[in-house]
């Protein structure tokens, strides 16, 4: 088994967006609790995400879910924001976890790596660009107009690289991202992020599937992958 | 009017397709005139994408038809090739204008930049790992599921960025490109490359429309976008 490609999750995988966003909520709105608006307006995606991956509406990107939830979050908070659209834009702010950067350009030797993300084309771009994240295409939600984890999702990205599921591994923090990628054929990489959710965070600790390799961050994933699959 | 994206053309515009070609024919088929064979597969390539923006053929990605013409190049030249499917790969192997690594990397700073090309992503996303394209995401054909100079393939490109078409500038060596992509609402670049055909080409030498911009090269076009679109 080769491995020509990685597909990477991106929230909470490949950034912390939870002290990210509380960063641009308290300049924002300072009265607020950062972190509780941060977990609030999160908690509102999967309800989001699902009423499209059930049918009940037609795909929407996920920049215009994120400002519905917003604005409905914000009402919830009691808080005016003077320009929602421009908070909105802190889903393209956010910063790497720190062995990302070196982590992706070590892997990206040996084979092409692009978010599989439920994430837009624009706003991984521009998150790549505000990161530094040195991708080589960008696929996921926006390709398959679906969200993960629908297996179209990686089985698009798979075929838009011209590659075989078996040949392309799916990297993930979330054991049920890679439940969904390995039931649609593709190899998977856990890496923990223990503090996505905070201090207290209690799932996604450790592995929960017998997935392909479990490292400790994107450099140790490199070296695996290096003495595993070198092709 | 601010840019806040750049895309570009790619055959032609960026890379020097005829050369390469040639060289990787020669290494693979000794015997013939690696430039003649190489004018010749070219040439096969806008009869193959008429078929389907003509409806005449649902979408099939560029690097299908680029093997369907090679065997039909390789037979008019009575030419045995041991592995067709390994030669049709060396349009990922195209080497970059000698300005252009450097002039996306200026370009870079101020917008995202893109192909919008008629190749695939997995075309696109090698060919950049090859030549060291710093591609911010990869836009063309493959989102419109049709082929320049149809005007979706320009819009759809745009709406995948979330921007107006205004606010979008399309780059080519090829007039018919960018009066396509004016029409279709964008601003314009022309950059001459005067040898793509070889010593002998007599088209698209100059521009022949008006233009928001004619520049020498890629870093002339960063110098000029720089001081006529600061924002």
């Amino acid at each position: 088994m080769a491995i020509r490609a990685l597909l990477f999750d991106v929230f909470g995988t490949c950034v912390d967006w939870r002290t990210s966003v509380a960063r641009e909520v308290a300049a924002v709105l300072p009265d607020l609790d950062a972190f509780a608006f941060a977990d609030a307006w999160r908690s509102e995606y999967q309800p989001a995400l699902e009423r499209i991956r059930s049918g009940g509406r037609s795909y929407v990107p996920l920049d215009d879910l994120h400002l519905e939830n917003l604005l409905s979050v914000l009402e919830r908070f009691g808080a005016a924001c003077p320009d929602p659209e421009a908070l909105n834009k802190t889903w393209e702010k956010l910063d790497p976890w720190p062995d990302v950067v070196l982590g992706l350009a070590a892997l990206k030797e040996s084979a092409l790596v692009a978010p599989c993300s439920n994430g837009s084309i624009a706003m991984m771009a521009r998150l790549a660009k505000y990161a530094g994240l040195p991708w080589d295409c960008i696929l996921g939600a926006d390709l398959a107009r679906n969200y993960k984890p629908m297996p179209e999702v990686y089985l698009e990205s798979a075929k838009t690289l011209r590659l075989k599921p078996s040949n392309v591994m799916m990297v993930a923090a979330h054991n049920d991202d890679l439940e969904a990628a390995q039931a649609a054929g593709l190899p998977t990489a856990f890496v923990p992020r223990p503090t996505e959710h905070g201090p207290g965070q209690f799932t996604d600790l450790h592995p929960s599937g017998n997935w392909t390799i479990v490292a400790q961050d994107f450099s140790d994933l490199a070296r695996r992958i290096s003495q595993q699959f070198s092709t």
